[in-house]
């Protein structure tokens, strides 16, 4: 019998995630496994809570991965603030606000949205005019929107809750590891993340972090979290202190990975690493000028690492996209929602971020549009 | 600065899991990460969900790994067919149990109990009891209990089940790859396992299966499931058919460590493997028998995979298993709840179930007892 795994090719990650994985994280990957609440492994622990505090600019105490992929962080934060008829407030503008809006209903939350074009970022005025009409308890927010490429006004949105006792949640699924993220300068109460975008661990990661405020909201929860998994009350006492309480054993080879990746981004430098993002997308944003392709998304709120292109009228997007697939290894992202078949979404992710990659795209693309 | 994961030795995991990972395994993490969606990736889902069909004997369709440990894979079950008010009873002789009462009842369903001494197995008049007062949407049981070693009898409750409405629900978290589990001719409905027991991949992925009978109750809710993350009849999409819609990103390079870990169990032989269990099992109960170390559980319902052994009066529980790891590299588990500080709990779970591992640990342990 054939083993599929000796099949697999290496293939260019330049779409919505997974992006490309350094051989260091690969290797670390492959690290012998020890147990759950072996003494080293509780030190690789807290050294990874260290760095994702690192990387979230925070000082909060609740900074974990939790054990699933980013919409298990989505699910995480929610779960653990919602209690049936909680007011929330969530601001949407694509596939992953609509998802949050999904997510809080299921909770039965008293959910609220305003919605703003595909494309477009949410604006201040219109969260003005939502604050003052109702008091929430939970203000949602992507930061990152992974189905638009469009980057939200995260600190601002912070700046008009600042001294409110609503918390704001904010989703950096896509944004961590890419674009500054300043956790407790932009006032976030909870935040989650997930490895596989910036980061560029393979997925299975949700990193959190919950602020003091959102940390007292859940301890004074009226009723049990709703979910035995997710539960931030207990995963917490497994993930401090000295005497860890054993919840769900933790997926030690997926933390290795992650502790891995984390230290590469520290060793690079958190602004070397959010400038190699700005400078290839740039490079891409000019060289797509070049094929006389578009993009979606105005240049002033744009993000590096998630480009999304308009298709040009001539093109087949599926025949294109599997034709970068099958015959330049490239992948890269369709359309979600009301933007399938309209858009490509090019991702310039973590260890994907590099020059030479965009031009081996951009050579292919060339090829491709010539012939299609 | 140093990295941590350059000190991590090889340990022996003779816990209650993590088990030793074999070398391709390892091998399978480290492969090169692709997408999600990419085809090859959706055929090696594909051989997996018949590596675990195999493994569980079963035709189920819905037969899939959940991106979560093993924990994940009971809240799966539990989240996806319960409703609120839903009749479910619970027969718990372990912490393992105790852990679906608080599962089912934070889902707010009308939970009953039947409640076994720890290290005694579930009775069948004690069932029969129980059906006979009331009906039950959902019965739910452990098959392999790892906080006691001790088998229930699973069969035999499927057929007091059988020609019932009741959803027959079962943990064999442990159990699966160790021990034969036959999902179909013992009128299992929903089962839930984890990677990092007898299959000997590290913690990450929980294998369910529904049947048709689940699948329809699934299919009947009134309500939605209230997880996004764990909601089956989403997960079912991508997991299924030719057109896979997009729900999560599921775990790549953890689906790859699955795979190779079921090829080598299936290379193997199930049935082969279930013997290599049991011959190292007798070999440990022998060999601690001629320490004069005594086993918790009765010879008829021991578990070979997970063997609690009761601790000597002059040992010290914590400093010998502290000895064992620190000095031997082998670590074993601690008691949990109403059996801490009483038994160690040993392991011999998948690749770790060879003859020299057990002769290590006599030896080591016999030295330690010796000292303590």
């Amino acid at each position: 019998m054939t083993n599929l795994l000796d099949g697999i090719e290496e293939t260019l990650l330049m779409g919505p995630g997974p992006s490309c994985v350094a051989e260091p994280v690969y290797q670390a990957l492959s690290r012998k496994t020890i147990g759950h609440l072996d003494p080293y492994f509780i030190s690789i622990m807290d050294a990874v809570k260290g760095q994702l505090k690192t990387l979230l600019n925070t000082q909060n105490q609740l900074t974990i991965p939790i054990s699933g992929t980013g919409s298990a962080g989505m699910e995480t934060c929610f779960v653990n603030l919602i209690e049936p008829g909680d007011a929330v407030l969530i601001l949407i503008n694509g596939v992953f606000g609509m998802r949050m809006q999904d997510v809080a209903t299921r909770l039965r939350a008293d959910v609220d949205t305003v919605e703003f074009e595909w494309g477009q970022p949410v604006t201040l005025d219109a969260v003005k005019t939502a604050l003052a009409k109702k008091t929430y308890k939970i203000v949602a927010i992507v930061h990152a929107e992974t189905s638009t490429g469009v980057c939200n006004p995260i600190a601002e949105i912070g700046s008009l809750l600042n001294g409110s006792d609503t918390i704001y949640l904010v989703d950096t699924v896509t944004g961590l590891g890419g674009i500054p993220v300043e956790m407790d300068a932009w006032g976030i109460d909870a935040i989650y993340s997930g490895t596989q975008k910036c980061l560029s661990c393979p997925p299975g990661l949700a990193p959190i972090s919950f602020s003091e405020k959102a940390v007292a909201a859940l301890q004074s929860r009226q009723t049990k979290v709703p979910n035995w998994y997710l539960d931030l009350t207990m995963i917490a006492n497994y993930w401090k202190g000295a005497t860890r309480a054993y919840h769900h054993t933790a997926p030690i080879n997926m933390i290795y990975g992650l502790y891995q990746a984390l230290d590469l981004i520290l060793a690079e430098g958190l602004e070397h690493v959010h400038q190699r993002h700005q400078d290839t997308h740039r490079l891409l944003v000019q060289g797509l000028g070049e094929l006389g392709i578009d993009m979606l998304v105005a240049p002033e709120c744009r993000l590096p690492m998630l480009n999304s292109v308009v298709i040009p009228d001539a093109a087949n997007d599926a025949a294109i996209r599997s034709a970068l697939l099958n015959k330049h290894k490239i992948e890269i992202g369709a359309g979600l929602g009301a933007l399938a078949g309209k858009i490509w979404r090019i991702g310039l992710m973590g260890h994907t971020a590099r020059p030479e990659n965009v031009q081996r795209l951009l050579t292919a693309l060339k090829t491709e549009l010539a012939q299609g």
